[in-house]
Order: structure tokens, then C-alpha cells, then sequence
């Protein structure tokens, strides 16, 4: 997608292959800055860091670095400078399943080989395809999703209303998102669509991420405070909610970022469509019932401090917005029951959010 | 109700009945200042510039600003004096019903007086009168909604967990508030009570001025952001939702601060009762229907900053949270339809939300 004008992934190799290259997530949207990583350990720091953030893109980032550990390997002892990176990096973000998922992948076909040169070799081409891999699965979620964007235009002919919440965008991906794919393809189709974002406290991933996304890849879009998005429903203005998910159960019950089950409950008093994009690859179907999906209590200071930007020094801030003496409790999740979801999008196709429909498409 | 151990109301006479006295409120939670009126022209400000707000103390706060007129006025032109700073009383905030009805009956009393002196006694009664006035109807509402507080707990034996949204609390009324009479009065009962206190963004109204009251009375209390309320009830972790209201309708649709409705939503799929306080007269008997109540747009600056401390500096400071380029929406109210709500709390007693509950309890 465009920031700027220039066409970006959030991660991406340098010509000269000695070089990985992420946008640097922490100061967005009020610094723009490229972190490069020379070597493993930069990837490790990236990760843990957070100047990536996002299953799909610390999955790759890890990739990358395994294949930075083994350019800087020493001689003989390569595979225990692959093995030592790889540690390293897992360790980062422990609750990262992908990110361990990723390295055991390079890993596995690093071991296979019996030099240095060729491992080198076989890391960077699988890192590059794995992240080849999360582009094309999100394009096609787009590609899925996209429809649904048309029809609605189709049907009313003036510019498709949708609300999401969070950032399932491609800053947390490698390109195009995923409950932002479908609006980037419409709108790159010359579908008229307005988004309306949600702020998401406490950590504004709606306000610093996907509206920064929306504005740089120029499509309409309007921030709102986490309470309004029922009021919109009521009055009409929101045609879809589009919004991702970090893990779906056999059933279709999805957990996302905590305030998501509000809005799904809202669209489905007003009758508005509730879409949920994800890939196939986070269904988990050891599981059956949301109400079982451990929900993370996150630490009480994302609740007390807003970061921001103060304007007379020009530099990021964090203030107080709770004084001290009031408890703070902060769950990270939220679960969305099945009967108020519409449908599930994903690489594969759009299907109901049941049992049934999820075996249907991907068993 | 209690600050720091020391008895308060939010507006008060001095013992010599020269000085009115209030709550500066725009600096809680972080700064605790008494604000004094030794005039009219004070009392306009604290208006303008919100150094009070809630509709029954900005209508307290210009009656006292009748009287301090009157005090103050010249000889024989005293008439003339009391006229224009009832003028600019009422455009201080030029959309508050209540404060325009409250200047009027001031001036009632006082036209009727021929002598000055006369006046000016009738004045300061009448104002002394309206602050009691609004103590009773919010002891009133307290003493009808601490009955199913007590009724809660009398059925669990566990400590009670109420839910509420933006700040309908003592320091927006004189005294014991709307919402949070029921909680003050079961608290100072020794009816185990913990309140659920939602931030209320735009303006975190919930986390600097409820948080505050109920921390300085010693009623248990935790902050969360507006998403977080509905997982709660998911959880079970919700005993009531009680919350306050700007309008509402002869058919008990609800208007008030924008999130209600989602947290509405969330109380009627999670069985959890839904009440609302408020004195009776904010009964619109005019309007029927809620969708019909106008909803106000207000300032973009209130979702693009955010107002808090510094702790480096120890000031207060507002941050931008939303970078320039991106649209902001910001209404500020939105409307709970009466079929969401379980009953209405008002001084008179509760009565369902509907036109007969209504009329039975009032008529």
C-alpha cells in the first residue's frame, strides 16, 4: 500500500541483500521512520521492541533474521549460530505462536542442507516466500471480501459506509491487511467507500494505525471515539462492519480486540452486515466454545497513560488520564459469538461463522 | 459527599453570605481548587468556562449569580443591574434549558419585591432554596434505587457490581448525584458496592470526574476503557448497569452521554438490568420518540486531543492522539431505546420506560 505516494511493504529487503528494512511502527503516525536490520539481533529487537507488531509481520521478520543469522554465521560453527538466533528471536514475543511456527519452518529446511552457502540460500528464498505467502493470502481475502463492497454499491449507488475497529491493516501484515483488504481493493477499483474507524483504547491501534493507513493509501475516512459506532448504526451511516480477528473456534466464535462484541451487537440490532476477515490459518479447531479462548489481562498502565504528541515541543508524549487510588482493570479481548457474526472471510472464500460453514470451506 | 474526609458540596455559601463558593472542576481529577464568586460576572464565567457543569448546578450556580447581583447592585437602577446579569447569565451556555428556567424564577421573586433590600433577601433564599431542592430529588432518587442495590445483594450475599458511564455523579448536581445517589447511599449503608467505572471518551468524564468522587467518598471502584464493559457482562462480572440521562422521552427512550446505548446493548444480551436515574424533570412530555431528540455535534479537537497530566512537569496537558488528514466525527450523545431499559429511577420512584409506566408514576 502508499505512504507517501511510494508504494511500501511493511517489510522488505534491501538490493543489495545484506539489508532488512521495516517501518518502524512505535512513533506512527506522528514519526515516519525505516528500522534496518543488519543483523539477527536486530530482528530480535524489532520483535521484541515492538517496532513491528502483527502476527503475519513478526512471523516473516523472524524468518529474516534467521536468514541475517546465518550471512554473519562463523565457519564451522554456522549451525549453532542459526540454532543460537533462533532461540533468540522465539524468546522476543513469548506468546507469539506464529513467530515460533516461523523459525521452526527456516529451521527445517536450513538443517536439510549440508553448507553454510546453500543453507544461506535456502533461508532467504523461503523467508522471501513467506512473506510472498502473507501477501497473496491477504489479497485474496480482499479479493473474497471485495464483493461484498460492490454489491452493497451496486445496490444503494453512493460511496459504502464501513466500520472497523482495531488495525487488522497491512501495517500488521506484509501488504493489504485483512479487514482492510476487501476496502484497498474496492477503493483501488474506483468503488466509492468510506471507512470509519474506531480509536480502540486503550492503545488507538484505529487512531495512529489505520487511519494513518487509510489517509496515506488516500481513502476516505473518519475517526471516531469507541462509543459512537452504535449511534452511527441507528442513523443509518454504516452499511458493514469489517473488522479481523486474532483467534475464530471450530464454531465461529471470534475473540478480537476488546470492544469488538459491542459493535457486533449494535449491527446486529440495526440489521447491519458484521464481517469478520481472518486467515484459515488462525481457526483454531481444537476448540469449540469462545467462552474457552483465554482472554489477556494487559498491564494497568495502557488504561492510566494515552500516548500521543504534544504539539508545543513536537515530540510523543504520555500523560496520566487516571489519577492514582482507582483500580484499573484492562482485558485485551473480547469474544464474538457466532449467531452475531454474518460471515467469516477468508483466503479461501467467504463462509458462515458455524461449524457447517467452516468445514464446508476449509475441511 | 466526602473529599479528602471533609464533607462537600459542589456550590456553597460563605459564612459571611458575600462569597459563593464551588468546585473549580476543570482541572479535577489532578488539581482539587475551590473557586470563588464574589460577583455576577464570576458567576458567568464559572459558567463559560465550565468551572461548573451539570445542568442542576449551572442552574444553582446563576441563581447564585442573581443574588450576587442584587448584592452588589446600584441604588435606584438596582432592577436594571439584576436584568443584565441575568442577560449575560443566561448566554454564558446558551443551550442549558435549565439554567435560562432557573434565572427566570429568580427574576419571578425578585420583580415582585419593591424594595432592593427585599429583593435581595428573596433572592438569596430562593437560590439557598434551589440547591436544597436539588439535594432532595437526588437523596430521592438515591433512597428508590438503593432498594434494588440492597435487593441485589441480599440475593448473591456478595459484594454488588454496578456498571456506569460518564459522570452522573454529585459534582454535576449539589449533592449525591443521579446515578451514583443509589451507590452513595447503599456505600454509606454498609451494603458491599463496587462500581465499574467507564473512562467515557471523548471527554473521560467517567475517569476524571467519577473515578474522583467515588475514590474521595471511599466507594470501591475500577476504571476501564468504554470497550471493556460489555466482556464484563459476558463474564458475569456485572450486577446492574446504571447510568444517568440528558432527555428522555414521554415513551422512556433515553437520551444520553454517546455509548449508552452499546453498554445497553450488552446489559439486555447478558440478562443484566438496565436502569437509568433522573429527576422527572427531564422528561421531555413533548417528544415521543427518541429518534426525534437532536443529537449535538460537537468540537472535532475533543477526539483528535486528549487532556491529562504530565507527570514530568507536573501540569496538565492535552496531546493529539489523531494525526492531521484524517476526518473526526464526534456526536455526543446517542439514544437508548425504552425496550433496552428496565426501569427508570426518579425522585418520585421507579416506574418501567414506557408512556404508562411514565404516566402512572407522574401523570
Amino acid at each position: 500500500m502508499r505512504i507517501g505516494g511510494i508504494h511500501y511493504r511493511s517489510i522488505w529487503m534491501d538490493e543489495d541483500q545484506e539489508v532488512v528494512k521495516v517501518i518502524d511502527q512505535q512513533k506512527l503516525p506522528f514519526e515516519f521512520k525505516v528500522f534496518e536490520m543488519h543483523c539477527a539481533e536486530d530482528a530480535v529487537r524489532a520483535i521484541r521492541e515492538m517496532v513491528v507488531r502483527g502476527a503475519p509481520l513478526i512471523g516473516v521478520t523472524a524468518a529474516y533474521g534467521i536468514y541475517l543469522a546465518g550471512v554473519h554465521s562463523a565457519g564451522g560453527l554456522w549451525r549453532d549460530d542459526i540454532r543460537l538466533a533462533a532461540d533468540r528471536l522465539v524468546a522476543a514475543r513469548p506468546t507469539a505462536v506464529n513467530l515460533k511456527h516461523a523459525v521452526e519452518r527456516m529451521l527445517g529446511v536450513m538443517d536439510g542442507e549440508s553448507s553454510r552457502e546453500e543453507a544461506v540460500g535456502m533461508s532467504l528464498h523461503l523467508a522471501a516466500g513467506m512473506a510472498e505467502e502473507e501477501v497473496n493470502r491477504c489479497r485474496q481475502i480482499g479479493e473474497h471480501g471485495v464483493h461484498l463492497i460492490e454489491e452493497i454499491y451496486r445496490k444503494t449507488g453512493r460511496e459504502v459506509q464501513i466500520l472497523t475497529h482495531c488495525n487488522a491493516g497491512w501495517l500488521a501484515c506484509v501488504d493489504y491487511g485483512t479487514a482492510t483488504a476487501p476496502v484497498y481493493l474496492a477503493h483501488d477499483r474506483g468503488v466509492p467507500v468510506h471507512m470509519w474507524v474506531d480509536e480502540t483504547r486503550p492503545r488507538n491501534q484505529g487512531a495512529r494505525l489505520t487511519a494513518f493507513e487509510l489517509k496515506e493509501h488516500g481513502v476516505p475516512h473518519t475517526v471516531i471515539v469507541d462509543n459512537a459506532g452504535g449511534h452511527l448504526m441507528q442513523r443509518g451511516e454504516v452499511d458493514m462492519v469489517l473488522v479481523g480477528s486474532d483467534r475464530t473456534t471450530r464454531t465461529g466464535d471470534v475473540a478480537n480486540k476488546i470492544g469488538t462484541y459491542l459493535k457486533a451487537l449494535a449491527a446486529r440490532d440495526n440489521q447491519v452486515p458484521f464481517y469478520v476477515a481472518l486467515p484459515s490459518s488462525s481457526i483454531d479447531f481444537n476448540m469449540e466454545r469462545g467462552g474457552d479462548i483465554p482472554i489477556e489481562h494487559r498491564d494497568a498502565c495502557e488504561v492510566e497513560y494515552v500516548d500521543g504528541w504534544d504539539e508545543t515541543t513536537g515530540k510523543p508524549l504520555r500523560i496520566r488520564v487516571v489519577t492514582e487510588g482507582s483500580g484499573i482493570s484492562n482485558p485485551g479481548f473480547d469474544v464474538t459469538s457466532a449467531r452475531l457474526v454474518t460471515g467469516l472471510i477468508t483466503e479461501r472464500g467467504i463462509c458462515q461463522a458455524s461449524e457447517k460453514g467452516i468445514r464446508t470451506l476449509l475441511g
